[in-house]
This record gives C-alpha cells, sequence and structure tokens, in this order.
C-alpha cells in the first residue's frame, strides 16, 4: 500500500476530532459541487435560501436533540469557545454581580482567570480535592449570580456531573456537548466548540436563555450575544462551511438515534479503556471512577520510558492521536460521537498486545 | 442536463466569491483525505506538524507577495472582519488618542459608529463629496494619531487610493486586499475577510507592524493582537480549514503571476464590464471614473422594470450572483481574483444580448 492510500483507522485525537465516513464523504461532495448551481459551498452566500435552509436545519436538529424550550435562543459564532471566558462574563452579567466559578482543572482555570479580571469572582470548591468536584451543596453558592463550571476537562480527562447550585449555572460543555441528554433548565448559557463532538474547528455553538440576551454590554456588536441572536448570527460573514459540517453532524446524530444512543456509545467506549487500564499494573488513570470522563481516557505506563515506542506502534497500526497534553504527558484516549465502538476495542486489542510483548 | 449536472459558469457574488476551479478540486479532496494519515483534513490538529506546514506557507506565500518587511507581524484570525471595526481601536489606540476615519460610504460608517463608541474620532473629509474621496491632504490629517479609510466600499463600488496622510494608516481591505501591488509602509494595520479575493468564508488576516502590538489592551486573549501573534495564533483552536482554502488561494495568486497579475486581470475586467456600460444608455454607474472600483461594478438599467427579468435571465445563462445589495438595489458584478477575464466578457456579452432584445 502506497503512503498515498493509507488511511489511519482510528483518530484518537482532543479535537479537531474523527468524523463519520459518510459526514466525510457528503462534507466533500459539497466543496466540490453544491446544489442547486453545482458550484462549490465554498462560494455560498450566507444570505442565500440555499444557506438559510442549513442553517435552520442545524438549530432545528439541535432543538430536538436537546428538546429546547422555545425560551433558549442557539447561537453559531466563530470558532475558539475559549474567548467566551470573558464574553459570558461580559454579555450576561453586570459590574456589580457575583460570580461562582467551579475549579476543576486546567480549563476551569483559564475560565476563572478571565471571569476575575472583570468582576467579583469566587472560586469553588474552597477544598480542591478531586473527590468535591461532583460535591457542590446549594448552600455554597449562597449569594452567587451566576455559577460557571467546565462539564468535562480535556485534559486531564475529568467529568463533572450539573452542580446543585442555587443560582443559574453557565457551562463550558466544549467536549461533551451533545453525547448524552441533558437537562436544559439549570442552564442560562452551555457553550462548546463544534470540533469534538459535532463539527470541525471554526464554529462554536451557544444554547442562551433568551431573557439573558442583554443589549448594554458596551461590546463590539459582533461580540454580542444579544445582536447576533437579532441578526441570526449574520451580524457579520459567518464561518459558512464550518456552520455546514455542524449541520451535517447534527443530522447524523439524529438519524443515529440521538443524544440516548450517544450515550449508550460514549458509555460502552469508555467502559472497554477504563476495563482494560484497571485490570493491569501496566497502564494507569488517576482519576476518580465517579469523576472519570467519557470523551476523554487519559493513561500512563508504568514504565514511562514505554510512551515514545507505545505512541510509534500505535501509529504503525493506524490508531493516531493518542499522546496526552503537553502540560501533563501521558496518552490519552479522545473518544467523541463519531469514534465507533469498534473504535474503543480496537484501542483495547492494541493496548493488550502492547502489554504482552513489552 | 439534470439539475444535478447544472453548473453555474460564473459567480459574481460580492463574496463568498467564486474560487478557481483547480483550487476547489484540491480543498474537495482533502476534505476527502489529507496526507500522510489519509484523513479529512477536517480532523486535521492545529497542533500538528502537518497544519504547521500549511501556516507556514500560507504567510510565507503571502509575504512575498507582498514584499512584507520583517518588521510586519501577520495574524489569521477568525472571520467577520467587522468586529475589526472596533478591535483595531482597542488594540492600536489608547483612550487619549485621536482617530481621523475616512467616510467613504457604508462600511466606513460602520467603522465610525464603532470608533466613536471608545475614542475622540474626526471623520474626513469635512465636505462630503465624492470627488474629495481621493483628496484628502496630509493637512487634513494634523492631529490625528491614526487615519482608518476602506480602500474599496464593496456595495457601491467605489475604491479610495491610499491617503495621503500625516499620521499612520489602518485600511479595511476586505474586498480589494491582494488585488493589485500596494506599498505596506503608511500602514500600521491592513485587514480583510478572505471570501472574496483568497479564500472562503470564516478567516480575516491582518498585516501589522510589530510596534503597534500594544500588550496592555483590556481586551480578553483571544481578541488580542498581541497575544495572537505572541501564540501563532492558535491562542485557541483556529478556522483550520478556511486557512487552509486561504494558503492554497495564495499558492495560486503566486503561481499565476503574483499581485502584478492580479491587478492586470482586475483592470482588463472591469474595463470591459465599465466601458459596456458606459457605451450605452440602457444601463448606468454614478460612481466618479476615477474612483471606480475594480471589485465591485454596480450599474442600474434605466428601466427598473427590466431588473428581475435581467437577473432571472442571466441565471439561466449560467451568470449567477448579480443583484445589488438591498441597500441600493440595482445590479453589482464582483470581480474578485478568482474570476478568469473570461468572466467579465460573458457578462458583457449577455448585457449588450439583454440590452438588443429589452
Amino acid at each position: 500500500m502506497s503512503t498515498e492510500d493509507a488511511s489511519a483507522r482510528y483518530n484518537y485525537a482532543p479535537g479537531p476530532a474523527q468524523l463519520p465516513t459518510e459526514v466525510v464523504a457528503e462534507a466533500a461532495q459539497a466543496v466540490r459541487s453544491f446544489p442547486p448551481h453545482g458550484r462549490s459551498i465554498l462560494e455560498l452566500s450566507h444570505r442565500s435560501t440555499d444557506f438559510n435552509a442549513i442553517s435552520e436545519q442545524a438549530e432545528g436538529d439541535l432543538r430536538t436533540l436537546l428538546a429546547l424550550p422555545d425560551d433558549y435562543a442557539v447561537l453559531f459564532l466563530n470558532g475558539g469557545a475559549r474567548v467566551h471566558y470573558a464574553l459570558w462574563v461580559q454579555n450576561l452579567s453586570t459590574p456589580g454581580d457575583r460570580l461562582g466559578l467551579v475549579d476543576s482543572g486546567f480549563w476551569s482555570r483559564q475560565a476563572i482567570a478571565e471571569a476575575r479580571k472583570l468582576r467579583d469572582v469566587r472560586v469553588l470548591p474552597e477544598s480542591p480535592d478531586p473527590a468535591d468536584y461532583a460535591d457542590l451543596s446549594p448552600a455554597d453558592t449562597d449569594g452567587l449570580d451566576f455559577l460557571h463550571y467546565v462539564s468535562n476537562e480535556t485534559l486531564t480527562g475529568l467529568s463533572m456531573p450539573t452542580p446543585q447550585a442555587a443560582c443559574p449555572l453557565v457551562c463550558d460543555r466544549t467536549s461533551d456537548f451533545l453525547s448524552g441528554p441533558s437537562d436544559i433548565r439549570p442552564y442560562v448559557l452551555c457553550y462548546a466548540g463544534s470540533q469534538k463532538n459535532f463539527g470541525t474547528a471554526g464554529l462554536t455553538v451557544l444554547v442562551i436563555r433568551r431573557d439573558c440576551l442583554r443589549e448594554e454590554t458596551g461590546l463590539a456588536p459582533g461580540l454580542s450575544y444579544a445582536v447576533q441572536a437579532r441578526t441570526g448570527c449574520l451580524y457579520h460573514t459567518p464561518p459558512i462551511y464550518a456552520w455546514y459540517v455542524s449541520a451535517l453532524m447534527l443530522r447524523w446524530i439524529r438519524d443515529q438515534g440521538g443524544l440516548e444512543e450517544m450515550e449508550r456509545r460514549a458509555q460502552a467506549r469508555a467502559d472497554l479503556v477504563y476495563s482494560c487500564i484497571d485490570a493491569s499494573s501496566f497502564y494507569a488513570n488517576p482519576i476518580a471512577p465517579r469523576a472519570r470522563s467519557r470523551m476523554n481516557v487519559c493513561f500512563t505506563l508504568a514504565d514511562p520510558e514505554l510512551e515514545i515506542p507505545f505512541l510509534q506502534q500505535a501509529e504503525t497500526a493506524g490508531l493516531i492521536g493518542l499522546r496526552g497534553h503537553k502540560v501533563i504527558g501521558g496518552m490519552r484516549a479522545s473518544l467523541y460521537n463519531a469514534m465507533p465502538v469498534a473504535g474503543a476495542e480496537a484501542l483495547v486489542e492494541f493496548m493488550r498486545d502492547f502489554e504482552r510483548k513489552a
């Protein structure tokens, strides 16, 4: 097989992530030729009825998947969800508001740093013990106007369930959005980059309660959630193709059986890999079982010198993207919506083989 | 010919604009399969050596095309150049600065409105006569710290040459960037959305003099030009595919003969269409000849009732995207880098035919 033909079987990268074969095929075809004019979708106008059909399908499917009540708006904005660590504060809160932010790891701390520049911030939990992350009580949030948290810490592979809070929730869902059913009612805002569970790089989706769309923010109009909501996210030329790829993914998720099916697969994939890790002293994962992420399974090898051979042999076997984040090292298997359960099985088979031969 | 096979011959839309056939083919192939792993480019990591090769090629080609001195940085940021009407002010200037902004039409006025919210602004020229747009003198800019202008007003089809100013220039080049050679030296910042002359929607390119990269802006890091410059525009997940399409376009422009050749073609296209308009009382264009845009040729029909038939028959002939902006109506032929001279010839032939039959 020539290099030209070689195709990695599974991509465990933390995002941009693996996409389904059929979505890739349709996305490639649309670049070549998109009805009705047969020109590339890369030339499609955001003011056209054809684009309107794409955006309506995307929003409709998202609303169906989340069973979204009418009092929530959906925004399709530029990629780089990280900028919303500041923008949610500036869009939703006023200078006198008191914000709570949960510290559950690397990304939470970025969010905390941005919020602190803008508002009075309380960091929770007060005792930073991983076991506490899931154990906030409503009393912890007394006097807060908003509580922000990161539902899945991609870097360490730590998941946090919906906190019990006495105030509205804001959530960075970038790495677990649409990976399972979730009740939107405790939230005034959820936001997520599309490049993990529902698209490619270049798009961030926000689900926001309409009564939180404030007009007087002092922000440039293109950064104002209210302005973007009012203009159908067309205040400026939007990221049309990334939006289209997400439209394909949202339809794919719906066609596969919706969020219940995504959750069933996520659980099956994660169970396979964590079981393999736990069954061996060759591999290790430090996260408390109940806080373990279904999206990002991190692990180390008992002998760190074997990490490079592990990654090299995995790549030769067609399993790519397993290197952990440079901040903590080790391995990370990211298992998002488009990763088949067979992808987790292939990884586990490789891990067992590698251990046997080591 | 079935609808599936029908392909519009030329796309005169104001942006996203027509792309060259060979760029579309390569962009579609990359979505299907991208070396070395043979997976979709939509899965490509922005932290990979493969992406690094794309971004280095793009910046290298842009630097070559513009003969860019080392003291200028190039930023590849999210699309929606309009947000820079506020961001350039916040990134480059300080509250005490006095800004001049040229009013040459619709987009300039958006820029003026944003700047006024943030700083002390002088609008130029003081007499708003179209003939004045090209006639600022350095004395008009006395006491200003920056002068901002829009080099091409897409909506009306009005072009403005580099103003003679006593202060550094900032320019929204969204609709004429890379359409011809230009000396960067009078500018501290030029910015342009990619979807007209060098790519698809979802990307904005900034060329900025490095000594203007201020760290203390109070902006969120993702909106700070200094932070983006320092992180190679990877502070957050960037719009990878739009960036890649621009890399293809920049290479295409270079391979076609660079900015001199782009200018030759732009002049040839515009001359064809303006000549057709001027040779007839059936069509009209109100812009003073020396201020006429080479990028957007706007025209009206002496009988407005013929506009709808004109657009319909053009579309049937495979000529799409000719409807003028809703604010001013009429027709607009946008003739960007990827429009062959034959596209202008086809339009002129259609216009003459239509006039004959009317």
